[in-house]
């Protein structure tokens, strides 16, 4: 599913495997190496990605595939705990054939080439979440 | 106005406030923290931002301000120091209701929803600006 | 070429020049600090950039390039080693003067403004290439 290396001391260069999915794969590497506080970044490719957009005035999600070769031009997420387990919440902007790029909150994305990541491991911080009655968002808590 | 905690030593887990606008609570959490030298990246959402574009030719800024709800897929800049106070130099990139991007030089933008960032403090080193006489622009000086 | 001073160790804030080519200027800071393994990040504005998208179907590289002041609304990217040297695998996404966003994997792109990358160096980290038989593609190998 995936490969790593500790690059330096609480952080890790990782190749997720081709044809995963990231979420899945990089929710996988947290619990298999116990991160529940740090921060992802990084590169690949993939073939369909699953974006998330909270609609401000229904407070309802509204998801969307696109099904389609993209370059990740940019993931970039943080790792915190909720109820015990690693959480992620990540965002990508993706650029498609004709260069132009969509983006957005990350449900999921296919695999297609690569997918490079840093995951630092804030091993001594506590980041947790708490939802917000407000709109329903699980947010920091500290 | 933000809740911060400290996740590893001069590393910053940050949550601006719904609502709050993010250059002006970032430039306080520097402020409060004495951060003169320092990156930040994150991720949040907004319901308006303003971007800056300077056009080439006239070396004039353009600014445009987007009043509509966005995901910001990718926060990212730097702390310096400017006449002895603490200055940002951040440029976001933001995905509209139909997943598109747009983004730039980041003027200000309004959280709606949320804002996380990770903001380190590099406390040993010395990031100045100084104005580049050709583009009027405030670029490094070590 | 460039400016640069260590903010932390091994962990450096680096300017290139105006009108340098970012991804050559890049990859001779790395060679002149013997940098084998790492990750970058910034922003910055270009008047030329060159993208590259792979054809998941032919699998051939399309590259295009754009002619056009953009600011580099995120640079990110990776530092490994292959054949003895620095190997950059880079990705940016850049706005345009109607602020919609363009991107994918960077050839290069030319300075015109300023560019201002963070570059973390991993010096105890060991981050190979080898290229994958199936899809060409030089893979992280550790």
């Amino acid at each position: 599913m995936y490969e790593y290396t500790e690059v330096a001391p609480f952080k890790y260069a990782l190749s997720i495997d081709n044809h995963e999915e990231i979420v899945s794969a990089l929710l996988a590497f947290c619990k298999d190496n116990e991160i529940y506080a740090g921060s992802v970044s990084g590169i690949g490719a993939v073939s369909e990605a699953t974006f998330r957009f909270l609609d401000p005035v229904t407070l309802k999600y509204v998801d969307r595939t696109f099904t389609e070769q993209m370059e990740i031009t940019n993931l970039i997420g943080n790792i915190s705990i909720k109820d015990g387990e690693p959480y992620l919440h990540i965002h990508i902007t993706a650029s498609r054939s004709d260069y132009s790029c969509i983006g957005g909150h990350l449900l999921s994305a296919r695999i297609n080439g690569a997918c490079e990541l840093i995951v630092e491991d804030f091993f001594d911080g506590f980041i947790g979440r708490e939802t917000d009655p407000e709109t329903g968002i699980n947010l920091f808590k500290f």
